[in-house]
């Protein structure tokens, strides 16, 4: 006998993002706000000021990424439950990144499943990981090895909460917006270019962009089994690099950075990019003081390292590429000899 | 500005319940078997000789409710992730409740969701745990408070394994299934007055019965905003009796037995329910061994139990109630000294 079950009913997920000042937020609910000590320090009080609930509570966890495990996202949920949190309440994510995975994670385990609304403060985490639900946590075999995909109800940004974010991470954060230029918007490029981030309305301009284009690709693939992929663009280098620098040496953003201008040397070598095009990449990314350059020791140990990545569950690499400014395509055969070529031309002397 | 998200892509979810002879399986795929040190040794052997992989992997946990915890999941994922499990991987849950829950929760978390399927073993979870996608553990503040909603991509309902299932365990599994008829199917419940359970085509019936109506009511409702509340009936009762009596005096199904009891009492002062149709249920569950009596040593104690489910998220209890053979009610407003008079009568001497 064979029963064949069929969900019809999952109902399609909506939230805005809203980037403008943090408006005043009323909840009919309990309320927990999931922060770390050098984000509480400078903006919890003004975050509290702006919140009404049934309860407020606040959770605040040791800032960095070594802090990203399971064992923190235990003793979060053990906080919650002591409060009482039920399946209405809510969790505000109130930091960056790994604040926003974390929180994401937490909410979605939480009884299986209670809301979030995230309130990025950093560059890279309001136009980048606030949008696409990936939530999770690092274990010894890696980062974001375990996780769920979970939606936020919805996303606050403001960019007063930068004013505080020191300058190389603010940096860090164009790396993923020069990204989603190269990969799918000529035109925002160019804008980019141009554009003065110490201005507010350019600042809101460019991460509605990146947010916009973000949701796009999300919208299409939100469980990454294709386009999605297409937002690894110098990931993949850039990964190699952080391994190989321990995660100590560059912020992510500016390992993508690197990453980014490894990946279009090979663009180049293929024929899919010009040169000049490939140079004013790399001229934006200089212009925000992002690195460009980086030694590679061991050409073979750097290749091998690219099957490290838990994309590539076939021994196959996919390596993002672009194709032109505002272009992308994906290929998964690309000849080691030429890989290793285009990896020898980053190693000094 | 506001970027408004739509994420419309979710496919809807398709998979089979098949209640026959374990079929050959061949899989393309690496496959990691969790299981328990008790299943393991009556029925290892058998699963194995029946799977093809490219790799099979075996991970066998303590047999016990007490080991349905974060720690035990997060030692799972450990031994998962030093086989190398990928993102196309398959776990296969063969065992009861708690294996199906634990299995489930570590497949929705590896690498943010793998494939798994499930293999119940004992009634109870062939009829009831393996479809719904309820995943999860228990942790200091109750009973499945961390978990996730997970579906499998097939499951295997071989009543053989059966055989090896403790008699007391098997009665346990019959008060689901009294359940669901009670709620559902008036011609069920007849059904089930005169079945065979030791006839293994009567009890495929049964279970493809009983699965069948599962997975209408999930269906309706995956996440369990309304109509799988239904699926509570005689839970509410059963949960204080658990609580009251420590987990360790009545089985989960023989707790709810009584409970059915009790609310069906309650059914009866209400007007919902005949007394002889509450008799033919309470005859139903004693023919197979089932409890229907329990001491209410303090009423007052018992009602103040009610509200520690964390259903009751609003200080309302939400009575699901027989109206009749195959047919329910969901009434939250029930008067506090009926309920007493009711709850009194299980009061001896």
């Amino acid at each position: 006998m064979i029963v064949p079950i069929h969900l019809e009913n999952q109902t399609s997920i909506k939230y805005d993002v809203v980037i403008d000042s943090l408006p005043h937020l009323t909840f009919n609910r309990k309320v927990a706000i999931v922060t770390n000590s050098t984000i509480s320090a400078l903006h919890l009080d003004t975050l509290v000021s702006k919140i009404d609930a049934l309860e407020l509570h606040v959770v605040t966890i040791p800032d960095g990424e070594e802090y990203k495990s399971l064992e923190t996202v235990e003793s979060i949920l053990d906080e919650l439950f002591s409060h009482k949190l039920d399946r209405k309440s809510l969790l505000i994510a109130f930091g960056g990144g790994v604040i926003g995975d974390m929180t994401g994670f937490t909410a979605s385990l939480y009884q299986r499943g209670i809301g979030f609304v995230q309130i990025p403060t950093t560059l890279l985490s309001q136009v980048d990981a606030s949008v696409g639900g990936k939530t999770g946590v690092n274990n010894k075999y890696g980062k974001n090895l375990i996780g769920a995909f979970y939606q936020p109800e919805a996303v606050y940004i403001d960019t007063y909460f930068l004013k505080t974010l020191p300058q190389r991470e603010f940096s860090a954060g164009i790396a993923e917006i020069v990204k989603m230029a190269v990969m799918f918007d000529r035109e925002y490029f160019h804008f980019l270019e141009e554009v003065d981030f110490s201005k507010k309305e350019d600042l809101e301009r460019v991460i509605e962009r990146s947010v916009s284009l973000k949701a796009e690709v999300v919208n299409l693939d939100e469980k990454e089994a294709g386009i999605r992929a297409v937002l690894n663009y110098g990931h993949t280098f850039g990964h190699v690099i952080e391994n190989e620098t321990n995660y100590s040496k560059y912020l992510h953003g500016e390992a993508v950075s690197i990453g980014m201008v490894m990946v279009n040397r090979l663009s180049v070598e293929l024929g899919l990019m010009s040169d000049s095009e490939a140079s004013l990449v790399s001229k934006l990314l200089t212009k925000h003081n992002l690195p460009i350059e980086y030694d590679i020791a061991d050409v073979d140990s750097f290749y091998d390292k690219f099957f490290l990545d838990k994309k590539s569950s076939n021994n196959k690499i996919k390596f993002i590429l672009s194709k032109g400014l505002g272009s992308h395509t994906m290929i998964d055969d690309i000849d080691e000899n030429l890989l290793k070529k285009v990896l020898s031309t980053f190693k000094k002397a």
